[in-house]
């Protein structure tokens, strides 16, 4: 089909913005999106009250729900009418949910979504143990769908998301790390995981195998244009409207994209500054106000922003591609993909 | 069928020893045994090093590797002739692979089967991230092995599994922590893999219901048996033949079933015992002998053993109710059942 939606550069100028297009995705889900909900809480039920406890806590905090209503839109999209799609919209939200409670206790996280995170009201044991339990059940609600090839789909990207974890991990604090291994990192850790949602949703609505490999191409470069995003936003952002803090990548050595790039443009001034704060992670109070500066003036910033835009433009050249009867939903996908490169939250 | 082995009361006097019931079973069980090896080592695959390394070490470590065999020679009992048991044995191994990481990581144990715990020698956040990569992983293989009732099967059991871990947390230190509260975390965290491992390889052989539900019921009172013997161990093992620290139970606060039975046996001065050293976590060079003297003069390690036996003979039951053509198979099952309540490492 050909789409009404403007690539991202265009739709600088005459696009929604984020949140709008974020706001326009919920409102054309918003029933599924309730059951998925009711069927998360669902399945946090357990005589453990540790469990409906700390789910409660990751379910309340809400989040965007990006993920579950990308599986959704791409079910509905292809004319879906049964009800698999909740379970799978449910699954990829309970994927990323367990990952967001590890990753909290790795990263020793304070604030997540505008909330203190799970680790610091109920400690990291009971974070790993339950982000464990939302996990299996995650894979309990695939299953309950019956579909051998999403489950292929999302259980891989479970493997994916881990793996790009313990990449990230490998590379933090090293200052040779390159775009190449940057990319290798965001597409395991967060693209996968948005792939493996539209893919999914588009599998279940029994699309063909083009739309299938064009709809999980969506997927992957708006999961890494959002994530490109993110990595700009820890320094550029505004707290309040993030809801986590700002600076969390600095603080913790991760080599994102902003960094990498600012070291590739480094004098020797700014080769010790990165060595003393990232490599050796000797910080004082305003070195992020001091790196945000340097990211500012050689344009490191704006580069991984024009990096964001380019894969939400590879995004959107995917859609273009597919054959979608639902029509408003996939003109939403678009939207959401022609924003992405622009959210400030 | 009827079979030869003995009830473990009789077996006390004729039986094969523990070692040599596990021994038998694997001789029985070697040639498969090394597939799933050799299927765990190439699942573990990841240019991420810290995946094979941190798989490497818990392969190599080894363990009696119980699971896997309960999963293989269940399905050979019921002559099963295709591969895909070992897939399926494979993914139980990692599920407690993945689970003794994240244990070892809640519980910061130091040791495990004779070697440094991966926590002590990568760390907790490689340990919680290697961990989620197994967990997923073992995923992807059952997925491939296609069969929904088994799928169904181990990711409810990896479900029950978590939640065990995380009702035994919230019974730490818990004084009023009662027998049946004791069974229900040992159900969960231990015996439930036991249970899907041999149900699973009977589903997976085609059998009939009634021997899938009595091959299920021997898994989990094996399991039960299996875990008891394992927390009596905790206070009476010796280290050098266990390959893991005695008394980290105790350490813990662990509310185990020698802890409960003594709890509610104790005159005034063990009541202050146990409250200083498990609710308050107090402790003193020497309170583990003395904990275990107490142990033996009220006869609560005795009583956990014995309570071991009974379970131990309910998996016998359940087995002796089972039609399979493979009699090796389920002798050899019957033989670790029957020893299992004898086991002292």
């Amino acid at each position: 089909m050909r789409l009404a939606a403007k690539t991202s550069d265009q739709a600088d100028i005459a696009g929604r913005s984020f949140p709008e297009a974020v706001a326009a995705l919920r409102q054309l889900t918003d029933e599924d999106l309730g059951a998925v909900n009711a069927a998360i809480l669902d399945t946090m039920r357990s005589p453990a009250q540790l469990i409906p406890d700390i789910a409660g806590h990751l379910v309340q905090a809400g989040g965007k729900r990006i993920r579950p209503m990308l599986t959704l839109a791409s079910a509905r999209a292809f004319g879906y009418r049964g009800d698999d799609h909740i379970k799978l919209a449910a699954a990829v939200e309970l994927i990323h949910g367990a990952t967001l409670l590890h990753d909290d206790v790795v990263d020793a996280s304070a604030l997540r979504r505008g909330e203190d995170t799970a680790n610091v009201i109920w400690g990291n044991k009971e974070s790993v143990l339950v982000g464990d339990f939302i996990f299996a059940r995650a894979f309990e609600l695939m299953v309950a769908a019956r579909d051998l090839k999403v489950l292929q789909i999302l259980s891989s990207a479970s493997g994916v998301i881990a793996e790009g974890e313990v990449l990230q991990l490998s590379t933090q604090k090293n200052l040779a790390a390159t775009v190449d291994m940057y990319l290798a990192v965001i597409e395991a850790k967060t693209a996968a995981l948005f792939a493996a949602a539209t893919q999914a949703g588009a599998v279940i609505a029994g699309c063909s195998e083009a739309d299938e490999a064009a709809m999980r191409r969506f997927g992957l470069n708006l999961g890494i244009a959002y994530q490109l995003i993110d990595d700009a936003l820890d320094y550029s952002g505004v707290e309040a409207a993030l809801g986590k803090r700002v600076g969390d990548d600095f603080r913790e050595g991760k080599m994102t994209l902003p960094v990498v790039y600012a070291i590739a443009r480094a004098d020797g001034e700014e080769r010790a500054f990165w060595r003393r704060t990232i490599a050796e992670g000797r910080q004082q109070p305003d070195d992020l106000a001091a790196a945000r500066v340097i990211l500012d003036r050689n344009g490191a910033l704006a580069d991984t922003i024009a990096c964001a835009r380019r894969y939400a433009d590879l995004a959107l050249e995917a859609l273009d591609e597919v054959d979608a009867p639902g029509a408003a939903y996939a003109e939403a996908l678009a939207e959401l993909a022609s924003a992405s490169a622009r959210r400030a939250y």
